[in-house]
């Protein structure tokens, strides 16, 4: 049997990045992952004391980001849970280094100059980001398996994205919606998509007995839909709201069809497109997906429901805004970049 | 001046009950309500031993029903926060007995027959009832008001139907959607909406940490809305989800203009529409309701968002689904019925 | 009928003074109340664009502190909802000026040095505030009402004193109480107890689903309780915890009795206490308060459990922490402090 | 290498029975386990029918209970995760059939008549139950794995006694606890502890954002506590709250030391008798367990504080109750049994 893969993570002590911590070091095929802080971390040693859920367990201890060391010790895969610009300004260097990367910030999602706008990087004017900016390969499995395999660089896809993505990606290939009628997603996710900070947006009295919209028409995850969806900006209207849950998210996503249709007819195409891709469910009509069936899951659930008149399609995609929608998905495609089955580790 | 109203209510052990109970023993144009059981009831014979909350403060003591007894009392308006099968039956004797109705079930909400064929009564069959249908007036004060005013039987709405009715009015009495291209409601509402009685579905445990849709096409409150606004049933597509939250409503409503139009002009229309109606407000973009904002209120909250091609507009309506909902509606329609000030009692 | 008294907010932009701002507001023998905020306030000009819950209610706008100013619009009683540094240093230039004061904050409501160390001001080489501290009264209007009506400054108890506070002064009173046997407080918060500021702790992902022991022996409210009971500190074990919800308190107090006891008699010791005052409400056994009963109100609610053995006494109180611990409170002290009902401006 | 070991789960469809069915179909040394449903129950023919979580993942049939096709599979141990009325009845044939039993219910945990007197079944007219009951095995592998190891019936402790005894046994069996002061045990739980039937006191309006004690001085777990611990009834007071959160416990428990102690004492007590132990973890004071850190997993978090005066020590016990306090140590329990390592399938 082939040795056990090397990795390292830096950015362990967000949400995202202690999911990540979790999974890799059950993970069958890795070795123990080498944790990385930034250097204004906030001094922990060791990542139990950030995650005291940790404790007992053998110690996750922290090492400071040193390429040689790196290095010496044989690390081929670098994921990054860190804020976009840090990655921005990690990822040369370490595809220099001979590392492949796999990085769940937005730095290397868009293709677009215009979607790219909404972040504050500056990045066309270097070679380097520029090509890598071209390289990138957007970590969708269920989309762009065969790009992923060979990568250099992966950038993990939005956790809303991901949710709209894999319930529109079937019916639009499939050619049956009637894009000229706009397509809708209203979607609901739990807190701990909007990181780790403490602000007054999350403080628990703001968040708890509420729901809010926020972000309408100008969320940054609307250009990943829109490129890996082949759609034109004002084909696709998304309202982020964020619910009183820690995590998940639900969204609800309306679409008009070409011509009438029958259910059996949607839940076909839903089945021949994801029947062999372990991590998407297909509910059968009338039952629908709820946030709690895919919580601490990799899963993306999709379910539908069509109108009597066979046009109106309201879909609904779920899954855990942390797993699917993140650290879950860095390790799908991980497994895919190693030849690995999709499913290893995350069950 | 004048004498206090002697009003009474029946069903005043749900939710709606409750918050009812409470506004009209405090609104200083009435006298004491009388509180009326059914005779399934649970035995209590004050309300307090139903709703701790509600002990300390002299005593809510339950009657069983009884048409002399209330014709001896003198009441004059009698308040029904009953199922809706209840009501149907109810009404025609109360109304007969003199007392003007004010039912917030969903019994006499609607005039079309294919939108009452949701329920379970049948009623056409039956003089009075069929004339009863014809003359309840549905009590959206924003809308109704002069209807309101004279009427015998007041049908209270639903509390999905008033936050999509309330957000949609003014744009369509201003004739700049585009029905063609659809009207959608994506509505959210707290536990407290589907009532008191225990389920699967209210169990803590399924509903905390978690969001799902139901009803989808088919919810009872969407007769009501497309009465109201004058639709055709293919018009509006709802769908109602289920919040973990104990109450409150929060729907993101997606209309296109048939024009090219400017922030400033919608919110023209909102405040045009609405400026003497005390119960509504509009928050000037970009703010936008949330629910925390109406709770414990009988506010509606109007907001809208308008993408910068000038023609997809996202509208978020939110209000208490307990008082703007049902109670609190309740009482703003007798304040009309006695031509008192809309807001009397309810601040 | 007597001209209506004009007050004054200082704090505002917290939990509590927006609480005590609508108290204020509505308060039938109150002008419109002055709300002046902090010169380091965020900028507002008026309160409703910190709390939009509060527009569309004719303005309330916020002014910067200044005394002459005060004095010109005839401001007798001031309020101050700050932090306890802010006060300690506001209060005598206040009190010189002529204004009574009700503090809600810890900065006046030690008397014992040893207790007053957990506070990082040095008072007592300051004539004035040593004196000041001296003749604060402890606003507990249940215990101290005759020292309230002519105090000039009104120190308003902490939220978790008041609920153990309430509990337990009428049995030792009585003397029924082993003290030797040590008393227990174990008393539980929601968040909005832990103010306003974002922080870890007050994350809604750290605080949902969750629950956690704080500051065990070592409370500020600690020296409070002690004070007002008449004990010596090691006789009173207090233990806070943070409970995922946004408000309200439940205290569980454990006692021992000194000899063999009733229940009837503890409900007795209960009811000849608290009979003529209308903020505590007194459960029969075995019906106990619940978080909820009291929320949104003014109300303590006490309930007890004896054990079979007539001596283990387990005593539930429970409040909200923004109403009886604290906003409502300070209102129930400037009713006695003017002569009034307790209870106006409550209800 | 040795078979793997056939198991049966009786009772799937409650919160237990879902825990322990996904830990059985992953624990590495099983087969997969047979899922008997109750004559009675829902006609589910899968459980992903009743959980939906679960779909997806090959099926999970369910079958009727038949002895001879129990044996004719080579069920040797069987799992019960049924009311105790129903474990009571079947427990006697299942051990009667050669096979092992581990039963999570109340049914067999208690030795004292007059601790059972709180069930309402009647066994000791009953030779076989009489003699099952002395027989049974309290399952709480920290305590009692030299008797664990051969049982052939496992009583698994309840949620709230696991939290209790595990806190306590340590300081009891080093002999430093002053059991004529009291010990008080202040227990808090999320709502799957009250199981999965709904019941006004489980309907999420009435949990949500509130806070209730329940069943004091009375509840079913405090006999368990009592027997394991070696205590007089009346030495312990045990007050369990409900939660408003899904799962978890914390237990706030208050002991008088004999002898002023320092507190690396007490956590030397814990760690001499923990250390070996994979599944309770000792934290170092200051810091203290919260309910979120062992969620989802099968440890025991212990932290204490202690008093300056040396003598009063308050612990704090955390653990998931559908894990550590049920599923989760009814298989720590299967693998004394079988002889494994106790960590098998449980990380």
């Amino acid at each position: 049997m082939s040795a056990k893969l090397k990795t390292a993570v830096l950015g362990v002590s967000g949400y995202s990045g202690l999911e990540l911590t979790r999974i890799l070091e059950r993970h069958p095929r890795l070795e123990k992952p080498v944790l990385l802080r930034r250097e204004c971390g906030d001094g922990a040693n060791d990542l139990a004391e950030i995650f005291p859920e940790l404790s007992g367990n053998g110690g996750y201890p922290l090492r400071a980001l040193s390429w040689p060391e790196l290095k010496r010790q044989g690390v081929r895969l670098l994921f990054l849970a860190t804020p976009y610009e840090i990655s921005r300004s990690l990822v040369p260097e370490a595809i220099a280094q001979g590392m492949r990367v796999i990085d769940l910030s937005g730095a290397w999602r868009l293709k677009q100059a215009q979607h790219r706008a909404i972040y504050s990087f500056q990045d066309d004017d270097h070679v380097n980001t520029a090509s890598l900016t071209e390289q990138a390969v957007y970590g969708l499995p269920e989309l762009n398996s065969d790009r992923i395999a060979p990568a250099e660089l992966i950038a993990n896809p939005g956790c809303y994205a991901t949710s709209v993505i894999l319930a529109l990606a079937p019916l639009l290939k499939a050619g049956v919606v009637d894009r000229e009628r706009g397509i809708i997603s209203d979607s609901k996710s739990g807190v701990s998509g909007a990181g780790k900070s403490p602000s007054t947006h999350t403080h628990f009295v703001s968040v708890a007995d509420n729901l809010s919209a926020y972000a309408v028409f100008a969320h940054r995850h609307l250009g990943e839909m829109v490129e890996q969806l082949e759609l034109d900006d004002e084909d696709l209207t998304f309202t982020p709201h964020l619910l009183p849950i820690p995590r998940g998210i639900l969204s609800t996503i309306y679409v008009r069809l070409k011509n009438v249709t029958r259910p059996a007819e949607i839940e076909s195409i839903f089945r021949d497109f994801y029947s062999p891709k372990p991590w998407v469910r297909v509910f059968a009509t009338p039952k629908l997906p709820q946030v709690q069936y895919s919580l601490h899951s990799n899963y993306c659930d999709l379910g539908f429901c069509l109108a009597n008149d066979g046009q109106r399609l309201v879909l609904i995609s779920c899954l855990d805004n942390l797993l699917k929608g993140a650290a879950g998905q860095a390790v799908q495609n991980m497994n895919l970049m190693q030849g690995w089955d999709q499913r290893e580790g995350l069950q």
